[in-house]
């Protein structure tokens, strides 16, 4: 397992804002840990041990590799220095008394080098950070292991809670996050202020664990992946599709009711179209290669609006027919490094619940008003709530930043207020977020909470000022004169693919019975039962249920573990006096009890929760 | 306009079975046509002069270009002619008398060089037949002209009805089809036996021309294509879209039914995959250029077979899950020459209704017969009728062709016989043709009649013995050892591009209820009337119908007419007096008189016909 690249965005902490009690805490325990490191490992070469979300790693040359088992005898080591009530002695230090101090520290030595020529670190380079040369080299020392290290520590090691912290693994990491530097070993904790925080979260990564997308979806058989398929591209199996396909149908059934226009565009365009969007520049690096076809180059698309924009600008449009939405179902196709592809959660081919509404200005704001509304709804019958599941994020650009922002500074103005105004109007909670807007406008991204306690844009509404220049979009308004519409893009409920993914973990696999690949088991007692399970089976599925029949191959009692293991909702088991009773008698999910239930009471009751869309 | 590829492969017959009288009149003609050419253009060289669908052809050089005044002029000539009595006298031509005999033709010494080099002549060659070298030279003469002909032609002129025959366009065509050689004009005839078949055939054509679902997807805002998007990749607008929605759910709802499991799998794989199933040699130059993502080579998928493939071989199975019907609303690529794109008939992208069944060899027979018994209900609610609408024709292989075809003469047998006695139990009539079979097996293809009278392709089930091997595909029989499945590929629907150019065309764009873009039009009188029609228009809505509510901007009458030329099945007028009636007044497509209907037996009227898919 390698160190994540997201997680050296993360060491900027280090050497900035390291003032906050628990960031001081971290950061000793990295100390610690490289003390106990040294402890046992007298040549150790030590990297950098930065503060990272939940804890701390620290990189290490070592002469040996370390093991799991390593792990506890660290733990120990570290808290038996917490028991010492060591300090950390600061000290400034001339170049040349660090240079000396670090002799036998080689990538010390690199970053001594750094921090007076550029007065910078290799991961602040990363950054893209200014540098400020000749910064105040300062090292620490507590015991015996001394860091050059820039701070932010507790007082003495009596203020960290022995019991708050845990090794959680190791990891091989390149020094510089490199290939073509040496390879280090990483080893990686967690540390709370009290022991119960610690606790919830080993608990909430459990959980997680148990709850991974990957892990169910295989367990499930909802989706696979082939190697003669190519890497990102998941296959829906039959079981996977029907949670696909009822989203879907949710989805165009519930937009064509909101009066959005679905439409089918083809997934591939000419790269011209993207070079007239503006969007090339920005998207080269992820698009796919182009395809050379007569004296065409075509490309797979890596979003819709452009297709979109051609539909507008087919006919011609009056202000009557605004705001006009376009939605579609739509296939896109981003080139995603194969070290980021992760299950149904990042993909090389997505499937986006897309729209493009194309509005007058002055009703831009009851327009996007209308589609947080349609997404609350949308996410309700999902079952995410509101400030707990998912959350609002403003996204803005920055004016000073020409090259990642299309510059019109009043148009940015007025966009970014126009979206504050609406998400005020909400009532509900809401962040700003600076530098994460879409080159052509502000958005509003729709933060949805994930098992491990990560936050990921799940949907986004964006408001767009340049392509329906850049397209020259227009309609005829009220003064008989041509006028721009803005266009919003906005996706209601996000990548079809990454919501299965989504729900796959918020219910652990448990989904509502609407989205359940099989809603009934129904499994015979012996042989002589089959034939009552079929015939039930197929009353059930014309009344409109997925239903599986379960042969008699394996025993009652292995059928009900593998329906329980497949999480089916419902379970009727049949045996001789099933046969004969009038009454079901129904195993339901999560429920130790059975019911004893009319046939057709049964069929009316599942079809309500199916209908009304119920969560459990 | 050019002379169309597919018209090279009816010249065959020009060269062999000229027997039937129609075919003989119809060659006749053309050598006539020509002789009244020789008139008016004493220089004019002659290309060949062959019989095709309906009529002929006959290409020339001449010193200028012809008008559409010209073909009266010309038929007159021949009309002339037919009262002359002429016969047609044949001549058997040593190697030198032919070519003195035509020494001014140079096209004519081309192919007298060809038959006695090969035997055979430039579209032989197009088609890959056998060359019999030394083949007898013959020419035929009547009156004025002489042809180098293999003959098939009336005794005498007399013998042509001349008010049967009609000159009917002009077109550039290659001599011997290639772009490398010279530019001839070819004039196009059709032919029948009786006059009352050739005004019944120009009739038809007529009514093709009006109801050319290019035409009418244009008129009906159906479809629309974008110069920036590319050629051949169609953009359904709302409208249109709304009828692939209710194609696409119909099919998948159906399919479901009868056991189908649906899936998603991505439109594209490692070009890899399609050497290994052997299509790869025999689509090459009709898939998409491959792209190089990271050391892989990715390519747009031209069939779903192999993805369906993966998924079977992704778990293992026993002969209980057999038959498995793995079924996609699939999205594929195929180039195809940008002069053979038309409308939705030809397009470089299209979504097939596709799906791979994976059937013991004993049951293959049973399932393939419930692949045409769900073919015939598709086809039946899409208002097709079997014998008329729509005939099976058995396409079977050569066995002669190992290069075509995969060799294993016995698995052909089988087959074939298979096919054949499925066939013959549908006692439904059905054609044979030869070499018209998939690379891996003989297949059924349903061939549906054009409003132009022509056949065409639509759906297919395929018999393939071939892929199981190439895939390893196996399964635990009853007797507990691996077996090898037969794979049937069906297209239950087609392809839903196709399938909506059909209907459009078979319906002349009034399409059945369910099918109907706007199901109903709600018309105001005047200003005042718009709030009652807005109301009426969210109720119907509501109640599931498709409504479109123009405004007062144009007159009633303007209205209606629009309405009527987008062929809306219900409008509704409402003025002073509907605002406060009761009742609605009805005015259904094709039926001039009013109807006076509550408006909730009206909904539930429609509800009903959109239920049932009635075809009114």
């Amino acid at each position: 397992m390698y160190a994540k690249v997201e997680d050296l965005s993360i060491i900027k902490l280090y050497y900035t804002s390291m003032t906050d009690s628990l960031n001081n805490l971290r950061h000793s325990l990295a100390h610690l840990l490289a003390s106990s490191v040294l402890e046992l490992f007298p040549d150790a070469q030590f990297g950098v041990g930065p503060v990272i979300d939940n804890g701390f790693y620290y990189d290490f040359l070592l002469p040996r590799p370390l093991t799991p088992q390593d792990l506890p005898k660290l733990e120990k080591d570290m808290r038996k220095r917490i028991g010492q009530n060591l300090g950390f002695k600061r000290e400034e230090l001339s170049e040349a008394h660090a240079k000396e101090k670090f002799a036998k520290q080689p990538f010390k030595l690199e970053l001594i080098h750094d921090l007076v020529t550029k007065g910078t670190t290799v991961f602040d380079e990363l950054e893209n950070e200014q540098s400020t040369p000749n910064a105040t080299i300062t090292s620490y020392t507590t015991g015996n292991f001394v860091d050059l290290c820039r701070g932010g520590h507790v007082e003495s090691t009596k203020d960290i809670p022995a019991d708050a912290f845990k090794l959680t693994h190791i990891a091989g990491a390149y020094w510089r996050g490199s290939e073509d530097n040496q390879m280090l070993q990483r080893v990686y904790g967690v540390a709370f202020l009290t022991k119960a925080e610690l606790d919830e979260y080993l608990h909430m990564q459990e959980e997680a664990k148990k709850r991974d997308h990957r892990k169910l979806g295989q367990d499930l058989d909802l989706f696979t992946f082939s190697d003669s398929v190519g890497k990102g591209l998941p296959l829906l199996t039959p079981r996977g599709s029907v949670i696909r396909r009822e989203l879907e149908r949710y989805t165009v059934d519930t937009e064509l009711a909101r009066g959005y226009q679905h439409v089918y565009t083809p997934p591939l365009a000419k790269t011209d179209l993207y070079k007239t969007s503006g969007h090339y520049p920005y998207y080269k690096d992820t698009m796919y290669p182009v395809m050379k076809v007569d004296d065409d180059e075509l490309i797979l698309r890596p979003m819709t609006c452009p297709h979109h924009f051609m539909l507008f600008k087919d006919k011609p449009h009056s202000y009557r027919d605004l705001p006009l939405r376009i939605a579609e179902i739509s296939p896109q196709f981003r080139y995603e490094k194969s070290g980021e592809l992760t299950g149904l959660m990042r993909v090389r081919m997505f499937t986006l619940a897309d729209a493009h509404i194309f509005v007058a200005p002055e009703d831009a704001e009851k327009e996007i008003a209308s589609v947080l509304k349609l997404i609350d709804e949308m996410n309700q019958t999902l079952g995410l709530k509101k400030g707990v599941d998912y959350r609002y994020r403003l996204s803005l650009g920055d004016r000073a930043d020409s090259k990642k922002y299309y510059k019109d500074d009043d148009a940015w103005e007025r966009a970014e207020s126009v979206l504050r105004r609406v998400l005020k109007g909400q009532k509900t909670p809401f962040y700003e977020a600076k530098n994460e807007a879409a080159f052509y406008g502000p958005k509003i991204d729709v933060q949805v909470k994930k098992v491990n306690g990560q936050e990921e844009t799940a949907f986004t509404v964006q408001y767009d000022f340049v392509m329906p220049e850049r397209f020259n979009l227009e309609y005829v308004a009220k003064d008989g004169k041509m006028h721009r519409p803005v266009v919003i893009h906005r996706a209601s409920i996000g990548c079809l693919e990454r919501t299965i993914a989504f729900l796959i973990e918020h219910y652990a696999g448990e989904l509502p019975l609407w989205l359940s690949p099989v809603q009934v088991v129904v499994i015979p007692v012996g042989l002589k039962h089959e034939k009552a399970c079929l015939k039930l089976g197929k009353e059930l599925r014309e009344a409109g249920l997925r239903v599986d029949v379960f042969t008699a191959d394996q025993s009652v009692g292995k059928s009900i573990r593998i329906a329980e293991k497949q999480k089916s909702p419902y379970m009727l088991v049949i045996g001789d006096k099933e046969v004969k009773a009038p009454k079901l008698h129904v195993r339901e999910r999560g429920k130790a009890k059975l019911r004893l239930v009319a046939k057709k009471t049964f069929i009316a009751e599942l079809l309500k929760k199916i209908q009304t869309k119920a969560k459990k």
